[in-house]
């Protein structure tokens, strides 16, 4: 294993369990949580606005997903975001289907202003969010990710930050490098909230080895590649693989998850 | 298959799948969307008063359930629904436990001022929303389905709404027509906001089938039933019949259905 | 069996399935449902400042945790617990990472003062509360439970109330008589909610034996302790264990119970 290879990271994560904060959807919450759990991470869910700030200078990675957004939870979004700035904690963005209401956009644009380290969606948020035009319906992509690669590479370079278009196929840009992941399983789409819970997991890789986020993000999604590919294995619908799933990630090792990740240079 | 039978409905769901907004508790979010995912549905879960109105006008069915209400969230409720109107698109009304509270009663009458297009409860429900004596208790009905049908008749009429009362046996009505069916499995109470995934997925058939309320619900009643009887052959208890039960809707098919359902007129 | 059983209290729980409100956080909202009616108790999550206070003087218990708190949730927390004093019912606090933002410690001591019956939280929860000094980290506890026991008894004393000190070996005491309840998995820190779960569950147990509860509360750690032994037998990992403690809860009677209880004065 190289030094900075998925398995060496999930290995570190491991051995210190980074707390992550987590300002989800109400959808998500209970798979992310058990998601971070399952990798071997400390999930702590704490978004209102009269603690998110002061949990940001605990926490050592924030993620923020606008799934079930509220007026009131905006202002503890903003506050955690400053807070993790301010310490220079990275920070996770997922913009769920922010080209839905003109509230989501608002509000994507406001929390972008906020610099995220890491911006992690489907292939029909990132282009919508690149500018273009996507064929996303309500929260699921109905676009292939190997359109998303130029609005990804696009968005990583107007907003310095690392963008992440997963879904069959995963793509991952810091505007300059770029790296495609292979994995995962069909049934992943069927499970709700299996791509907010995804974010999560990036933001536990963040803080795990803030150093250089695209090579987080990287150890990220093959994590969840692989486990998926695992899981999938046995599972005889979206039911039996939620819990698969789950047992997949937590029997994965450093060294199994280095020799089945199916990572290459784009 | 006949043209509108819960096989032909089902199959038209999976080849143009509805987005469905769906305005629920929070008990009910994570399992609700995994029900409509597994159908084959597009699950949103938009309630925010921002937002709930303007997505009401993309999606093409909504549902409303009052089973974790708060004054915040009627606003989101009253302009979705009235969005729907507007728009023509149906909508779907589970009044959960509205008689434990005054909030809850005022709430489901206000509610109702919107004219859903069809509601569903559990008989403890539908007997006090037509104004008799039930036995509920919390959340949980407590009389049975066969009691809840002239109740049933009685609230169709006086709304003009398609009503379905479910449980051991489920009846349909919109004050003149009437179904009953049968199947399901005795693990269905047992699993937390099964019901209120009943709701959700009533307003998934109803997108696909507008035209007639009462014979959409009688699909969706029927997919539950014949799901929930085909998960229980290997379930051993609540907890593996959950995941049983989303591999069940997942594999089912339209002709597999139409051979497997217990339907009659009543 | 002993009519205090662990076995018998279960065995009247079943008999005589008592309502338990519980304004609970979002992650724990469907699992904790979920863990009440697979032990027979009928759950109800309601929150609302608008219906708490009416809520509780129906329900036979109230549980409160503070896991995803707001200042909103607050008032329905005050305005609960008041009316369950009121009415002379049992309710238990889940003071959940208090020690981690001045938000929570201050909406613990406000919620202290209600003079909870039972406190029920994890060796650093239960630590920090003694006002010592803990290790916990986010939400997860870093302390052994036999550290807390110390704690448990300066804090059951200083507030009148029975406290549960839980994590691989219970503790639970009055400030007088203490047990101590052996049993779980090393499954159950890595399954989300599981803790806010039991705490549901000692209401529930409250409920059924308001009488003493010391007694009640060692029934319901006990049906935790030995749920969680029966479905590790078969689980793989958290996914897997998830949804077998729900089968082993539910499979659960009272003579095997007691016969697998294992409980010691202490």
């Amino acid at each position: 294993m190289q030094q900075t290879s998925p398995g060496s990271l999930l290995t570190a994560l491991r051995a210190d369990p980074p707390l992550v904060q987590n300002i989800t959807n109400f959808v998500a919450m209970n798979i992310a949580a058990n998601v971070l759990l399952a990798a071997g991470a400390s999930p702590a869910m704490v978004h209102a606005e009269e603690e998110a700030s002061e949990f940001a200078g605990i926490a050592r990675a924030l993620t923020i997903n606008i799934g079930t957004l509220s007026a009131g939870w905006m202002k503890g979004m903003h506050s955690a975001a400053d807070a993790a700035n301010r310490a220079g904690k990275p920070w996770v963005l997922d913009p769920v289907a922010h080209y839905a209401t003109n509230f989501r956009r608002q509000a994507v644009d406001a929390l972008l202003a906020h610099r995220p380290t890491i911006i992690r969606g489907n292939a029909s948020e990132i282009i919508a969010l690149a500018g273009g035009t996507n064929r996303g319906q309500g929260v699921d992509s109905r676009d292939p990710v190997e359109q998303a690669q130029s609005s990804a590479r696009i968005l990583a370079k107007a907003h310095g930050a690392v963008v992440a278009a997963t879904g069959e196929i995963d793509f991952v840009t810091d505007g300059e490098r770029a790296f495609v992941i292979e994995g995962g399983s069909r049934f992943m789409p069927a499970v709700t909230a299996l791509g907010c819970s995804l974010t999560c997991l990036v933001g536990a890789l963040a803080a795990v080895f803030p150093t250089d986020p695209l090579v987080s993000s990287v150890a990220a999604l093959t994590i969840f590649a692989v486990a998926g590919e695992n899981a999938a294995r046995q599972a005889d619908g979206p039911g039996s693989f939620a819990w698969r799933f789950l047992d997949a990630l937590s029997a994965l090792d450093g060294p199994t998850l280095d020799r089945q990740a199916r990572i290459r240079a784009a």
